[in-house]
């Protein structure tokens, strides 16, 4: 913990009020984790992680730069890992998810940003996150309002590098995309001094794939009427996916499911039989947004499946292996980036064709549709997403919070009554 | 006006919604407008087209589709005219700017959405104004996030064709926007039937460029220490220029020149000599929202300027005239439209630029910066916006507003200060 100490002075971080961060997390994880009842012996690796999150990755990653490394900060998962591994460079996700981050980031942005923006603009000019500081650079992209105008501010003290997104799913909007990636592979090969070869860039494909299946398989794991482990756990587990080393990810989580899948066999779920299984869909979770896990496994149900970016919109969908050129690779990276379906895109129908299909596929029994505030993009499309759940006769309960505590007590009420109705159908 | 409600009940409007608006426009024009002093005599026009607003220009675009024409409904100044026009089509700016819509539109929208979009949609879907009913496609733009997701809404109960605005400025960003224009055009020929030819794209091209200037003209003259109009007349004038005929339009702004030019040489002007000039900077007033420049212009001080869409951002910079093949002509389309500074693209440094600029045209004493409440591109350009006019020693107002009357007597202070604080410098 000293090194670490030193580690973060060395990075310029603000030591106090950082340390007003380490005193509130852990106790936070023990409550919202340590709680549980009959979890895997394997989420043992996710809790040190979590434990330790502002040390151990950090030190990996200054080790990587000290050889000459360089570092990526990502905000979308549509910034494709692929290329940035490819030119042995690591990145890594930088959303923030905690209200700490909060107050920094509106001395410079409008109160009516999402609290995810505000949050990451306020982590990185308050300087109390390593993962802000150690970035060499941040990738953004045209995904929403904020974040467009987010990068100009946060560009006045880190080199910000923007991917500018179609904004529909035209053919031509696909060739677009796999244009930009070129682009994006031209600018990390001169940050990097590395060139992204055809060799190189399978490698990464397949790494990242690797990860991809593993999460697969996770989340294979909670299709199942014996539920071997909790949305709280798998949803950290989500959330550590965009930070951490990928092959040892992918490694830790099939030992995971190792002995996720011998509790299936073994009948052992982490709840009782007849809970009920909750989807939710909407805006990301960004570590350490615990709270809808949280207050939904507390009040006597069970999530089985986040229709998010921290969830199935990160991992479903491989990349082709089999493409042998650059142009080739690229152009099947922009082919599988662009199956995500976001409430950024105009219009964005798939999005709803992916929740029927895992209301089917997760055997949910109802839905929790989620708005961090002031996203108007995820708020306007839940009028359809509701709407077309309602037609369906799926249940549905549409919530809006941001990252404070202030509306814990209402939220648990409202999902109570939620969960209530759902065990007497 | 018997003539108008047969007109209106054709169009399927809501009459007795509609009979209430028609009450209050009258009174709010008559407050805002009639009790200037001095006002230039070609003023009747515009007066009379606001007079009859929603009954002259409906009955002439509801002509043109007896004759076999079709009529395009647009939202923002980057759609561009010309190819609508040189398909013997009409455009019309459909932009909100009543409070009245509003309600009409939060039914099916969050209400953390901006007025305009919120507006705009409420007059579509509460069936009370002509103009959205008469428009047999809607033209949109993937400028912002609320816009991205409204015209999904829309396009449940009117034909919307969405163009896709690439967010950077890049040079390939041009060529993209070009070939947008392409596919507008494709679209607009598909719909019309009618062929853009080069002849035909040339005449459109220059009947939108003799209306940009006129307006040219018209802000010239507002340059001057002899201040012929108030801004509160300009700003209607640059409000009507979207949705009247444009040759029409061209020729009794030219002709309220002549007038306006002769007070100049005269030394009539509509203020006292050194009232204070201020330029109002930020998001588009859509008509009817007058309320900004009549309480500057009730405050002691006088709007000379405004780098607003329905301003500096509508006209500056001509379409080059001199191309002669539709492919070239697009490609000239394309760069003008790429020249406006909307705070839609990531990094928006030439509006900055353009303020400045037109501070030192306008012999500006004090700039508004001005927000309408939940836009977020507009709300934290302002940061960087405000900073560099405090840099250059430029007194600058940040505003935030929104389409109710609530915050009427607190912008009225807040602007008297400003003005009081400018006066005493
Ligand atoms: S919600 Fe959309 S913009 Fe946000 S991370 Fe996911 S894909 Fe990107
Ligand atoms: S939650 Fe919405 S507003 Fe926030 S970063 Fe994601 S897309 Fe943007
Ligand atoms: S402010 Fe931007 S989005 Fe709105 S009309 Fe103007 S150019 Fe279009
Ligand atoms: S004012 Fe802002 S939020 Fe409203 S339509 Fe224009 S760009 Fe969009």
């Amino acid at each position: 913990m000293a090194d670490n100490r030193k580690m973060w002075s060395d990075l310029g971080m603000n030591l106090e009020l950082h340390d007003q961060l380490c005193e509130v997390l852990p106790q936070a994880f023990g409550d919202v984790f340590l709680s549980q009842e009959n979890r895997p012996e394997a989420m043992d690796y996710y809790n040190m992680v979590v434990a330790d999150i502002h040390g151990i990755r950090p030190a990996e990653l200054i080790e990587h730069q000290k050889k000459g490394g360089k570092v990526f900060g990502t905000f979308c998962v549509y910034v494709p890992d692929e290329v940035i591994f490819a030119a042995d460079a690591i990145a890594t996700g930088l959303c923030g998810g905690s209200q700490f981050w909060v107050p920094g980031g509106e001395k410079v942005l409008p109160v009516n940003t999402c609290p995810l923006i505000k949050a990451s603009v306020g982590a990185r000019l308050d300087r109390t996150c390593p993962f802000f500081r150690i970035a060499d650079m941040y990738i953004g992209e045209t995904t929403c309002d904020g974040k467009k105008k987010a990068w100009e501010i946060l560009s006045e003290d880190v080199p910000v590098y923007v991917m500018d997104l179609p904004q529909m799913k035209r053919a031509k909007d696909v060739q677009a995309w796999a244009e930009e990636i070129t682009a994006l592979k031209d600018q990390v090969e001169e940050f990097t001094g590395n060139k992204v070869t055809a060799e190189k860039l399978a490698a990464a494909i397949k790494l990242i794939n690797d990860k991809r299946r593993a999460l697969d398989r996770l989340y294979n794991c909670r299709k199942s009427e014996v539920l071997p482990i909790s949305g709280t756990d798998a949803l950290v587990i989500s959330q550590i996916a965009f930070y951490d080393d990928p092959a040892r990810f992918a490694q830790m989580t099939n030992k995971l499911c190792d002995e996720l899948e011998q509790r299936i066999r073994d009948g052992v779920s982490v709840v009782p039989a007849g809970t009920k299984r909750i989807m939710l869909t909407g805006t990301p979770l960004a570590i350490p947004n615990w709270k809808l896990h949280n207050i939904v496994e507390t009040s006597g149900a069970v999530v089985v499946c986040e229709e998010m970016c921290t969830g199935t919109r990160y991992f479903e969908n491989l990349v082709d292996e089999t493409k042998e050129t650059v142009e080739d690779q690229i152009q099947a990276i922009a082919e599988r980036y662009m199956k995500i379906n976001c409430a950024c895109f105009t219009p964005n129908h798939g999005r709803i064709d992916d929740i029927f299909r895992l209301a089917k596929e997760y055997k949910v029994d109802g839905i929790i549709d989620v708005n961090l505030k002031f996203c108007n993009l995820y708020d306007t499309e839940g009028y359809f997403v509701e709407r077309a759940m309602k037609e369906a006769g799926i249940p549905v309960l549409g919530i809006e919070t941001d990252y404070t505590d202030s509306d814990a007590q209402q939220l648990r009420t409202r999902i109570s009554a939620f969960v209530e109705m759902l065990n007497s159908k």
